[in-house]
């Protein structure tokens, strides 16, 4: 009887993964990763050299299509659709060996893997090895706290309203907005209107090749990488009294 | 020409140490880590086994008092001239050799150590390397995603007034109350206000031997130990879509 172990791979210097998943990686006889059709995928590359040479891999290809947008409901069915039968997959599998799911970041941080387990609860043995939460690779890189003292610290995805962005970063201290990407320019509107634009940084492949620390209100695109987080660090409430 | 490298422990399990950090560790010759006075030290016990036989340790013993209230202006100089100090040592022995400063969690959220890093910088090379956060070991001990989809996550300390604790609990999907300690009693009653006491849950040492999960409703302590986070999971918002 094998377990389903899903590894935390973190913001995605292979070096910043945890021991533990480390170890399980290299150890996989079978590995299974999410990744975009005719794409490598982001999880396959941050463990590539570390796999032994007979593993098996199984990479979960979402599904794609032009004709249906992505967020309508007949998507949504597409993809449940797709979580259900790899869910399937992976419970054959573990029945007689263990399998690795690479997962970036932390697994239970906006991670993809939460379809799967929902579905697989109760039906195989699941571990979950915690990694670094990608945002923390981000804040690494540039250098500074994000949070420090009594900070508030709020995460929003770029993907909301423009007008709960705006309300949601002047009500906290430090701020971290994930899913920017196609939001960019929305998220910058935002700031603006909260006026932290200026405090604001964006962090393009946090702790991988390519990446990239800018103050936003430098940056003229319009759109980033998937990988960008825009933050804004806190200042320490109450803190001033200890410096 | 020596570096000062503030190695990320993670939430506690030594296993959860980052490969990268795990190896700096291992090597170090100089080792420095916060504690209380007369205590191991929560940085120190998790690496444990790990250090070199001929390790030189420096435990950086926060200054103690019985005579002053610890949220006085005499106790912040106190800890200032505390940090001054030993930004002072660590500057000299980097002069010579690497050190290694331990911090528990990740050192940019939250950490102690940034009131050396804002005193050092400039005057020493510093190499950060990021750790899981603490929470992040919390919610993975409850064995569900804390955040999905839209959610919007707050992170709190228990240590903000209960009318803030209540206000921000109730506007946001997914919440961390750090610092809980002393503050449970407010935190719990703060979370009954904004009606969530019944999707809390008490984390205490995460991931560390000892470690305790339950129903924040079902605590009848007034208090718990300092390694303890509440937490509230959310639910993914449009998430529904795709289920």
């Amino acid at each position: 009887m094998g377990r389903i172990i899903c590894c935390g791979l973190g913001p995605g210097d292979p070096d910043l993964i945890s021991v533990r998943a480390d170890r399980q990686i290299r150890a996989a006889t079978h590995v299974a990763y999410f990744r975009k059709k005719g794409r490598p995928g982001q999880a396959r590359r941050i463990v590539e050299g570390m796999l032994a040479p007979d593993v098996r891999e199984y990479p979960m290809e979402y599904p794609v299509t032009t004709e249906i947008p992505f967020d309508s409901p007949d998507y949504a069915e597409l993809l449940a659709g797709f979580y259900d039968e790899w869910a399937r997959r992976l419970e054959q599998i573990a029945r007689d060996a263990d399998i690795v799911v690479l997962c970036e970041g932390d697994p239970f941080f906006y991670g993809s893997f939460m379809h799967l387990h929902i579905r697989l609860k109760g039906r195989a043995a699941i571990e979950v090895i915690a990694g670094i939460p990608g945002m923390a690779g981000c804040w690494n890189a540039v250098g500074l706290p994000i949070a420090l003292g009594d900070d508030v610290m709020t995460v929003l995805t770029g993907t909301l309203a423009e007008q709960e962005l705006t309300a949601r970063a002047r009500g906290c201290d430090a701020l971290v907005i994930m899913k920017t990407g196609r939001n960019l320019r929305k998220v910058r509107r935002a700031l603006q209107a909260a006026g932290r634009l200026d405090e604001a940084w964006l962090i393009e492949r946090g702790t991988m090749p390519g990446e990239r620390v800018a103050r936003l209100s430098d940056v003229d695109a319009t759109e980033c990488p998937y990988f960008a987080v825009v933050l804004v660090h806190g200042r320490g409430r109450r803190l001033e009294l200890a410096e």
